[in-house]
């Protein structure tokens, strides 16, 4: 497979603060604060796994006009110099009397007037990656300026992939893709569950992961509890149905599909309730082009695994996908939210069967101007036995 | 290897509870609010990769006395109901209307009085993880209770760990080492650095990580820019300093420590300086008993080091480690946190090289009431040699 190149050219991501900073102007945002992985590396392109430690907050203010400035801890320096920011502002952290706080109100009041609203991400889905007794703090002395919410800027401007990031999230998904495929390799009785997680994380890395930060599922007769679970230690017995549910990653960006398997021969439930997912994905898909919104997937998936019922304990039937493993929008009922070509969608019916077990199926699609097109390899009625 | 058990007896879980009441008590908090992955599983023992996505808030209420309350939606539940936890409180999200704050604050009200405070980690290293926007409308649907610091309660009762916690850490840290020792494997002059990136994480697994959240590193000749960035493309060629950090996990228990590899002999600056972080690491580990407090280690390191500054980029010589890849305290001058029996540290002295390069050594050790112990397996003085 031909890999696409890595990164993105600057025009992207000065493209992406062009039009952020047209909605800012719109919705009367002096300055937009970011904390975020997603959020920073959404203008930046700076892509590091240290997010992991949690011990220092990291700052990018997008001005109303002009590039966005870092204002970051001095060990990102280094890294941070080779994306296309110019103005990186560092401290060195941790510092325990002012851990980069005062740099940041400077920074905001450079680039700021004495009345502005500056935005931060506050609504579902995101989060404020900075101490909160700081955050407090960095509003007084902000002040008169007021942090306000960011109106959604950067989750409205991800919702859209563009061709470069969408080539991506196709390399992800055919990395799983041939993971995949090789389970057979790994999963037979006996195998504890556990040495199945071990080993299929393994397979998506000689297939090409860069790394995998998600995996889950579950294997139990005829279906199973949840699809959150870590693994156990529970040997693969026939009759179970093992699911493997992967966010791996190529490049920053994630897939997020799953895939069940049969040990040994499925019983008539299984395969009916295999059966009646494959269907509701390829309904929701066949619908999924501009003329949609979200809600519509959402009631035509849910009409075919659910009946009886307006949701599950799962709460949607698919989301959106991109930079991190799951985004907005979420497919349910009350999600109106246009389709428009460039989202990346998951597919993710589930159903709950006559013993209270659980199946869920997952697939990755791309809304077009035309017909949506499949990132994973959409998969047969039967279901796949080992 | 003979592996510990998973999870933890439900005595550890009460224990962890009381303590927390008991400084509960004497900071006069009514309840605590945990929002982050490890604060809930640290009193829950909620152990699951589902945190990865950022969708859902989830919650717990720990109150003045009794046991923890989950707040969380109902994908969790399945999962929470296998934990010792019993209240389970459950909403479907997402909830567009209310995801989760009428159950919240309902929660609180039922286990405070209506003058109490309510307790929130909002210190160095912290972080708010639910949207904003909830929070704030959180805080004046509480009211008169006041949300307010939580006294870095559960981060004093974090820093110290038990026997089972330490078991679970030192696992981890020997599936590092045999990792390491495999490195030779998969490193050789023309291999591209992000093909030994994916390879290092495959020995991990092999060797038994649960999973692989982290990895860094870096080469190139004579040492390395930084070390937190993601691999390049670019070939191992001879003379390069190849250095790995990983922070992989066994049961929800980090290790975090790197080697370093010549790739062919090294050069007499890069074999001085390896030898002067393992003396640096050396001298700090022969000081880490309880007559010392943490910046004891970082000027005895740093003088070893580098003699000629107060600090350097990084920030900090090492830190806590546990649920966590990095956990409080940091290694730096003005931590004077006295050392406990218990305490698990990394030491990383990092060393600037006449070249600008830099190359960093780090190790795993923990405190005890006499000697401090070896974690990873101290390193000779001599790099090894690829």
């Amino acid at each position: 497979m031909t890999l696409p190149s890595r990164g993105f050219p600057k025009a992207e991501f000065q493209a992406r603060t062009r039009r952020a900073q047209g909605l800012m102007a719109e919705n009367n945002l002096g300055a937009l604060l970011l904390t975020t992985e997603a959020e920073v590396r959404y203008y930046t392109g700076f892509l590091t796994r240290f997010w992991e430690s949690p011990t220092r907050p990291w700052f990018v203010v997008l001005p109303a006009s002009g590039d966005p400035i870092a204002v970051i801890p001095s060990i990102g320096a280094h890294l941070m110099r080779q994306t296309w920011i110019t103005d990186i502002r560092t401290w060195q952290a941790p510092d325990y009397i002012d851990d980069g706080i005062a740099l940041l109100v400077s920074t905001l009041i450079e680039t700021t007037g004495a009345g502005d609203r500056i935005g931060i991400a506050d609504q579902m889905e995101s989060s404020l990656r900075m101490p909160l007794a700081d955050f407090r703090r960095l509003e007084q002395m902000v002040a008169p300026r007021k942090i306000t919410s960011d109106c959604a800027i950067t989750r409205r401007l991800r919702l859209v992939k563009s061709d470069a990031e969408l080539a991506k999230i196709k390399t992800a998904t055919a990395i799983a893709d041939r993971a995949f495929d090789r389970v057979p390799e790994i999963a037979q009785v006996g195998v504890p569950l556990a040495q199945v997680f071990r080993d299929f994380q393994r397979l998506c890395l000689e297939e090409g992961a860069d790394w995998v930060p998600y995996l889950a599922g579950g294997a139990d007769q005829g279906g199973y509890g949840d699809v959150i679970s870590p693994a156990t230690d529970a040997p693969l017995a026939l009759g179970d149905v093992l699911m493997l549910d992967t966010g791996l990653v190529w490049d920053g960006y994630f897939c997020d599909f799953d895939r069940n398997f049969s040990i040994g021969p499925p019983d008539a439930t299984v395969t009916t309730a295999h059966a009646q997912l494959i269907e509701a994905t390829q309904i929701a898909f066949d619908m999924a082009r501009s003329d949609a919104v979200i809600s519509d997937l959402f009631h035509a998936m849910n009409k075919r695994v659910n009946p009886q019922a307006a949701g599950s304990d799962a709460g949607r039937l698919g989301h959106g996908l991109g930079m991190q493993l799951t985004e907005w929008p979420s497919i349910i009922a009350s999600d109106h939210t246009p389709l428009v070509p460039g989202m990346v969608l998951t597919l993710e019916p589930g159903i709950t069967l006559p013993n209270g077990q659980i199946m869920v199926h997952e697939e990755n699609i791309v809304v077009t101007d035309a017909a949506p097109l499949w990132l994973s390899t959409p998969q047969p009625a039967a279901i796949r036995m080992i």
